[in-house]
């Protein structure tokens, strides 16, 4: 089995406020291929400790990759210390030169003279393409290990190392072969998730099974070695199963998907329309809804109601009823949602409505309440949650209980086809 | 300045799912006394790599902190380790074993045979009482440098760092201390922000400077050293004043805020109010307006006008501009915010319409571009962008433009008075 060593570049990756997620990324993709991450660094813009940290790199691991410091300033010094520390030359490239000025001209603007820097190449490395900045990788084997250099930005990065460094690292890793499956669950709590799937993964040794917290979401995250992807996907598929049947409806994807991809999917699948009023939300439902490429097939329209006025106005709430029940209440989510539903046309409309905090809350009507209100054809309903965390957490969780209160609406109506 | 050295040691740490974050918390404890984290590395239970990381460390760093690997488990690798890089021997202590066997003994449970393991000490280290756990923490005075052994949990590594180790590190600091400070910049690409502001920072070693891309934001990060507090934040408010004045209105920050808590300032402070339209950015101008704190003093209602439809209902555009100019057009975004200003009744209102990605575009009308409207009481304009990235890019970016067109008019204003 290869061995793999990471090394994070940037003296702002030694800092309380940042750290280095790249490597969890490469880490999954180095894992699927049977490649073991065995250390990882994070140097920062320092020459000779990264100097040091790659010599020792090459002389024990198999594959060397580093992250960062590959952009036009001074202090991006990734290329000439790697060069270094491989003792060859860095060499100008014309042609690297033109595609940096083309990436600027494509963009209206023209190259600033320090990003000639970026078209140094270490000698015999082979140059990676980055279609999203300026910043060239490079692939460079040498007799003991291969070192790869990426930009930092995950953007840039990810593709670079997928379209060229994954393949070609596959081919020398050889036979074994580990996949990854991860299931979301939505509306349970990591125990009550452990209680119910524990006699399901008790029984595999492989794949093996890890019940994560990420972000606000709870994942079941299964590994499994095979001789073959088949062999591995065979394994998973086996697993994924019988933990679906344990915990029904609350898995929502059993491929990774977002939320708004799933609950996307059905909508266009079924040719139906969705609308959207947010309060305390504000907004961020319909973002993640138009996150998904291809949303408005099935996202018609969206109204932020932030002020009660806007509700009444916009949302066609009754003013006594924001009176009576105030803004935060079942009543007002549901005309919410059927305002919506009215005004855009659409098969089906959400609201949410809620007291994100930090202030606002209240002894009857603390921070955390929010309601969700659904409306279609037939009917108008409201689901009220108590939901913890701080104001991020609040409105996160609130956005993935609306759009998860569509989609069992949606799989019931499926379901009764 | 001493510099110090984190080494976080377990395998786990080397998976997809975790991450070091003590690392985090002690960088900020060692920055606060002036120790600069030079290097920080993730080793798994892996002991020839781990004994070859400590020896390295600690002959070109003083200070050295490991944490983890100090259980009672066959793989808790770190105690047998650190001796054998040091090249000294484990003792035994009867009366850390007796301490152990109290902890249990309060817990009312019998100690399990291995926890002995955790009786054995680095020959000449201190011992560190753990108030949350059996294991023990060490700090070894060496010749060149000094070496931390901490458990790996947070609720002990903490206590343990705070209560003996900090102390003693500040006393070999000295008087040094380190401050911090973050700019954020927007309408600028990184080498240009470089090019127009390194006359400045190449003036000054101390604060140090670093151009940092993060997210789709520009950042200058500045670091500064002096022997008080405030000799540090007159350094930080020199070269800070210099770089803004270099740089002009394109500083929106000058203490790491976002652009939404800028604007949200700005508005709130002169009691103005805002409602925002928006196409394809779904909500994500909205959203982030409203993630911050107390937004609804100013932020009064949004609309995200996906269909066409939407932007002839909700907003009042007339369906003959979007004939004649096409949806994502001058006119459309002007007529799309001066509509949602007479809507929300607001004072200014913002408006976004372009094309995301990763379809819909044309040679006309390619991906990434993007006009933001703008409207106030006296007049209503658009700007037209040329976004680059992928669709979460051009989004932000698109959402960022929106801000900060709002942000430079504000500004303007306000020194018009």
């Amino acid at each position: 089995m290869l061995s793999a060593e990471i090394i994070a570049i940037g003296s702002e990756l030694l800092t309380p406020e940042k750290t280095d997620t790249n490597s969890l990324w490469l880490t999954e993709k180095l894992n699927e291929i049977g490649i073991e991450v065995k250390l990882k660094t994070v140097v920062g813009d320092d020459e000779a400790r990264l100097e040091e940290t790659v010599r020792d790199a090459l002389k024990r691991s198999d594959v060397v990759i580093t992250t960062g410091g590959l952009g036009p300033t001074e202090d991006d010094i990734t290329r000439r210390t790697a060069a270094r520390a491989l003792n060859r030359e860095l060499i100008f490239s014309e042609e690297i030169l033109n595609q940096i000025r083309d990436k600027f001209w494509r963009m209206k603007r023209e190259m600033p003279e320090i990003n000639k820097r970026q078209a140094f190449i270490v000698e015999g490395a082979r140059v990676l393409d980055n279609p999203n900045g300026s910043a060239a990788g490079m692939f460079i084997e040498t007799e003991n290990a291969d070192l790869t250099l990426l930009p930092g930005p995950p953007r840039e990065l990810k593709p670079m190392f997928e379209n060229f460094v994954l393949p070609k690292l596959r081919e020398k890793a050889g036979e074994i072969c580990v996949k990854r499956r991860i299931l979301r669950v939505s509306g349970m709590g990591e125990s009550a998730i452990d209680q119910c799937i524990a006699p399901v993964y008790l029984q595999y040794k492989n794949p093996r099974t890890t019940i994560l917290f990420n972000r606000s979401e709870v994942e079941i995250h299964l590994a499994a070695e095979g001789k073959t992807e088949s062999e591995a996907d065979a394994l998973l598929e086996e697993v994924a199963t019988k933990i679906q049947a344990a915990l029904g409806a609350a898995v929502f994807a059993l491929n990774g998907e977002t939320m708004e991809e799933v609950v996307g999917k059905i909508l266009s699948e079924s040719g139906k329309t969705l609308s959207v009023a947010e309060s305390c939300t504000g907004g961020l439902v319909a973002e993640r809804l138009t996150e998904v490429p291809g949303s408005s097939k099935y996202f018609i329209e969206g109204v932020i109601a932030y002020a009660n006025d806007a509700k009444i106005r916009t949302l066609n709430v009754a003013a006594e009823l924001i009176e009576k029940y105030g803004a935060v209440s079942a009543e007002v989510a549901k005309a919410m949602a059927k305002g919506m539903r009215e005004r855009a046309a659409t098969d089906f409309a959400l609201s949410v409505t809620g007291i994100a905090g930090p202030g606002g809350g209240s002894a009857e009507k603390p921070v955390g309440l929010v309601f969700i209100g659904y409306a279609d054809e037939t009917q108008t309903k409201s689901i009220k949650l108590n939901l913890p965390g701080d104001r991020y957490l609040i409105r996160w969780r609130a956005s993935q209980a609306a759009l998860d209160l569509l989609r069992r609406k949606l799989i019931k109506k499926d379901s009764n086809k």
